[in-house]
């Protein structure tokens, strides 16, 4: 990983080189923002790259867009460079069944049709449904707004390549997380030992994501998500709250065992807590802080 | 449907004959019974009723509780009497997949061979998954415990059956009904308008049961079960609060769209009141009353 | 107490003497309504006699407005018709202190010096605060907006009036109510036996208003305040709750003993249902239906 | 301050000197101790001390307990050590008003008189309200338990004086806090800018203990109450939440402006977190973590 203070000083080869993983095959963005060094942080190094983008002549964007992959494309998975794959790779796309390929090839085939361009989407902010849901949507749009928006994906995509592959002061946030905590208002107390696991679900959902207990204080270890932006989607965290006041024999079955709580992420660099205050007879939730 | 005077003062076969459906090929419970005339109540009657085959000699007991079809029976359906068919019916167990059917015989050929008796259970208060819960673990249980839980089984059978032909005062409770009821309490209003769906879950689950839309109240114009005992049983609400914060705009995906409640119902006779109190970011439900 | 019908079919001098208590000292109103019989509800009895008011000669409503006796007026009282004495009495601007006779004295000769007009308030709906806060804000309104202002409190003061002294179909909703809940979350049962005291808080409050014990549903017997227009004001309601949770033992002393809940009534003609949702350890309470 | 390994390193009479204001008027307490050095805790320091105290001869132990001060006293007051002067100061008990004066005498007068002892209580753990009510519960005790409590209440005493003078590792767990937190329930967010008081409230209540503001993370900065043990008593934490909610223009006066949370601490040594999660129209509080 290269670090800032490096970019700032090096040569202009060095930092065209350093950088050129950031902006697939346009090695001419770097070489519009070196000019502008030094860059007091990662977000403002990040910023001139955009800019050149945005100043670059029509056919120059034109071209730069149209470079980039198509979503979930089997024929052309064979180009994908190496960071395009990983990102794509996250998401399960290189696993479609045949349905959700022959899904995909139709909307990827009406949205060229229509744009003359791939459809460009920061993968790894989505889960498969929210990229359907926006592949949808977009394809309503008219042509310059898509334009923008491919161009807005474009700019997520390469600040979570740049903050990966440089260090340094100032770096965007670009990770979000999901905590939870469970708080038996009965006792008073941090609910110890509660089995939680997390979901996603969808049209196309991927199943369990992660599971753990809580400890001590009612909480996990580590965040139930974290490590980079959380994904657009539909998720439902199980609490296996049965055992925990099983002693107390309320009810059999018991008023609550398993209780779901469903709820939708929108803003991947964000943190999201959801905890859960329960009685054997009672509970609720809410996005906390 | 005759009513408890016209019974306290009919003539002996009158009486033995209009109580004929209620103790399945045992007049000698009516008959039995009859000399306690007059009854105040119909919880009354079913009590003497009741009281008679526990006083009835060992062997009539045990004839009478063998002479019970088996549960699930494909072979014995035929010799169901009416009563009989239609409480297992309204379970389902006339439509039992080729598998759950192996495994009912499996549970009532074990059952037999260990008690000599046939698995008896008041199906009109269980879900198949209860039943099948109740199977295992009276399985293990003492034969003496076991025979008086049979008994006991047998008198709610019996009760539910009188409460449904005999009409006249201090008829036992034997319905349970399950209500709902959406408060916005962001706006400190009822939810109007939303959807609402009970779904029965757990391993052989029956699926959607009911659905509704709150009215002005927030709550449903009739109970979402009600006319006869709840089953025993694993439920899930879901509550579609999605469209109705949809104005707001609060996020994309909404945090909050469908909310599922997942609880149990244990006391088949009794009132389940599961509210939801929601707004875009938060939600708590309890019983209630 | 006359009925609708007989309003609709007497003759006009029992129609204005029936009605002559209802707008105090201006028979003319019910003179220029007469016409327009038959009124088909209480309400369009009404409506039809405030029209009259606004559709009279500019002179004769200013007229009619000033002939209301001033607010809490020591001098004034003894010419108080019944009607107003009873009102104001309810509110306890009779029993002044020395300082608030002379806050009360102070804001009437202020308004009538601008406006010309005694300040006219339906003093049924208020609290003591309610009110003074309404006379520092009306103070500050132009001349003609509180004259407005005026008539609409009057169409409040005399649908009030008339709703109290004539029967029949379609009679506007003047009355409010509030009502609690006690439920005790922590065995999803509710909480019986549970004191409640509800005071009237304020700058010149009045005190504890009424005071309870919840029954075996977790409710008061009768609403906590009913028969007539809730007073716009604050409240705070005590709940007692150490006593419910004493065998548990909780901690000593325990966490939760008495919980008050404070709020404020806007709506005199509402339902204001205000519960408590309770463990030994946690509470919540919202506006419910 | 000393550290405890200068303790368990130092001469005899360093020891005893460096600990004499601990067990005030007993160097024979730290004498006694010595020999057990070296100790690994400061905990397992004060354990030895009062393990001195228990193993002393009856008159020893009865002379040492009889060598404290009597609460609230005037007259004593001039005799008091520092220690025990700024114990007492801290809770006002030199600023009795001259009725709470009388009443501490006349309980010291009885409770001197059936037990021959004054009463010892480690008065910075508690509010003048829980002091008044252990006073009274202790008379009632039979003199074996009231001497052994007594004790108790020098091992709180002395392990606070303890932690105060000497540093080292494992020092026993003596500072509470009391934390709070507003979360907007309605927005998904905490609420900033919400003005918090803190009252201690009771038959000699203190009043306002502090007040403060919520920062962006709906937090105060620093604890409402820390550094040292919490005083066992009730408290009412008042939130105004009417500015947060005003620019909704819910009602006239909204529903909720100023929220009160009364409650109990009865661990001095424990964290308390009350957290407020609230909309215009509802509420819910608990004791978290």
């Amino acid at each position: 990983m290269a670090h800032l203070e490096y970019l700032n000083t090096c040569s202009r080869d060095a930092f065209v080189s350093a950088l050129g993983g950031v902006f697939e095959h346009a090695p001419w963005v770097a070489e519009a923002a070196f000019p502008f060094r030094p860059f007091l942080t990662v977000a403002a190094l990040h910023d001139a790259m955009m800019e050149a983008v945005r100043k670059a002549p029509d056919e120059r964007q034109l071209a730069f867009v149209r470079g980039h992959p198509e979503l979930g494309s089997k024929v052309g998975r064979t180009d994908l460079t190496h960071a395009s794959k990983a990102e794509q790779g996250s998401l399960g796309l290189d696993r479609l069944s045949d349905e959700e390929f022959a899904r995909f090839t139709r909307l990827n085939a009406a949205y060229r049709q229509r744009f003359v361009l791939p459809f460009v989407i920061c993968v790894r902010r989505h889960t498969r449904d929210s990229i359907l849901r926006n592949f949808e949507r977009r394809s309503e749009n008219d042509p310059d707004l898509e334009f923008e928006t491919a161009l807005e994906e474009i700019g997520l995509i390469t600040r979570l390549r740049l903050v990966g592959s440089v260090d340094g002061p100032g770096k965007p946030q670009t990770d979000g997380w999901l905590s939870t905590h469970v708080l038996d208002t009965m006792d008073g107390k941090p609910a110890a030992g509660v089995r939680i696991e997390l979901y996603e679900i969808g049209a196309s959902a991927r199943g369990l994501i992660t599971q753990d207990v809580t400890n001590a204080d009612g909480r996990t270890e580590e965040p139930l998500l974290s490590g980079g932006p959380l994904r657009i989607g539909t998720y439902e965290l199980l609490f296996f709250v049965g055992p925990h006041f099983a002693r107390l024999a309320t009810a059999d079955p018991p008023f609550l065992d398993i209780v779901p709580i469903r709820f939708a992420i929108a803003e991947p660099e964000s943190h999201y807590h959801v905890p859960l205050l329960v009685t054997p007879w009672s509970y609720s939730t809410y996005r906390g802080s």
